[in-house]
């Protein structure tokens, strides 16, 4: 009896200490804090994420919301891509590990970035759809920047301002028609093929954070985000001297390794350090 | 006296024909209008063209809307880009006289698309923004498609239900970034390199219209969209079975003939038969 007291006390205490740490980020500026967009019956809402229940906000994610007194265990709560962005945004080649160990090249030394589509967005528990006539379907595990307010012409010391969170997500690809077509659009774009989610979180250190990709169960790639070649800040800030950055704006940083093919019944998932662990199936297009 | 009667007579009789007239389009079946969205003091709107008067309508633009009794002079509006996309699509390559007079290789007998991003979008009488490191920044004047209603694996046949109408675009491109960075993404996506407008006429046929585009005065880019590869139908057709196309969604088709550089102090139009004029200044950025 005295046994499992002293044992729940300490559960209390190092859950108490999970919750109430604030780990120390250089220049973030923001709360940890976990965010979650779901479902709920008719109600589609963004809530904040305490322990196993989710507090629905009311108003503006990105600027004035308040919490409202509705909380629902999270366990009940159909999670929804926890943003629907203007803009999506992708790395190529920011990993060292993904360029075959060549050097890194006058081309990379600079971020390369390129669009994939809106339309290509889905949630967590969604299935990826691969095309009638796609051949070579690759899945591509990233962290994945959201833009919290409007960026243009941003310093890289600034850069993190702008950012409101991070999220897991998977760069889905069609190698074939990545290597065929003249620009990425289908490759990149194609509807379903950017899973992202669960949650977004602010607060954390996003340039050192474990990512891991599973396969069906199997690690396929594990990488920490110290290994992107161009950082976070560095990432939003270069973006922003051209293509001007809106509230949910989303930047997939660029997958670390190598990729492999997914096939209908497959299962991938995506996890984060501190983040969560997306998760989708795979069918085929009917 | 009676010849001036008589010449006034003509004259109302032809403009009568013009305005009420009903060009014969296959499977269009829209009537023939034209919308601008514009502000005047605090309001913005869209409206309908009425002769030199401006309607403005209340409600949803491609749903449910209402014609108001609020109508301006036309001259007296600030035109603003036509709709506000989420997602733009190009074409490349889309016209043989832009092919360098190579027959059409196996890569262009399919539509090959590529994105732009909505933040490079910008209305008629804006300026285009030469960024402070591009080298060679051209002209590329376009028919552009504005998407009415949610597209998704949509047959040739009835591809046009979906196409609320069309504007002029140019598809400003800088040609040192096409060539040396991975993809076309701040090449073709950086601010102010998406110029649309004044209008969006929909019921006339869109796969025969006279496209010319000016720079300073002279005449650079003349062509007729029945030289397309891919008409305007196959080209939303070919885009919407890979990726979703939503209310405003736009696709420049393409570019014809040769294009050359742009520099500070230049004004382009580009001018569609039946549409109207899109004029923009050029300017180096701060």
């Amino acid at each position: 009896m005295f046994q499992q007291l002293i044992s729940t006390l300490l559960l209390l205490l190092f859950c108490s200490a999970l919750f109430t740490s604030t780990p120390a980020v250089a220049g973030q500026g923001r709360a940890l804090k976990k965010y979650v967009r779901f479902q709920a019956g008719t109600t589609i809402a963004h809530g904040i994420v305490e322990g196993d229940r989710v507090r629905q906000i009311k108003g503006d994610l990105f600027g004035a919301y308040e919490a409202t007194n509705t909380t629902y265990p999270l366990e009940s709560l159909k999670l929804l891509a926890p943003v629907k962005p203007t803009q999506v945004i992708a790395m190529a080649g920011n990993y060292r590990s993904h360029l075959a160990g060549e050097e890194i090249s006058a081309k990379f030394k600079i971020p390369q970035a390129f669009f994939k589509s809106a339309s290509c967005v889905i949630g967590t528990g969604e299935n990826i759809v691969i095309p009638r006539d796609a051949e070579d379907v690759h899945f591509e595990g990233e962290l994945v920047i959201v833009i919290g307010r409007e960026a243009r012409d941003v310093p890289e010391e600034q850069a993190l301002d702008y950012v409101f969170g991070v999220t897991c997500g998977n760069d889905v690809s069609e190698r074939k028609w990545q290597k065929s077509d003249v620009q990425w659009w289908r490759a990149k774009g194609s509807d379903t093929f950017g899973p992202i989610g669960p949650v977004i979180v602010s607060g954390i250190n996003y340039d050192d954070l474990q990512l891991t990709l599973r396969a069906n169960g199997e690690v396929k790639q594990q990488q920490r985000t110290s290994d992107l070649i161009h950082s976070v800040p560095a990432t939003v800030s270069f973006i922003s001297r051209y293509v001007t950055l809106h509230q949910g704006d989303l930047i997939f940083t660029g997958t670390p390794g190598t990729t492999s093919a997914i096939k209908p019944g497959d299962t991938i998932e995506v996890e984060i350090e501190g983040v969560g662990t997306l998760t989708n199936g795979v069918v085929a297009e009917k």
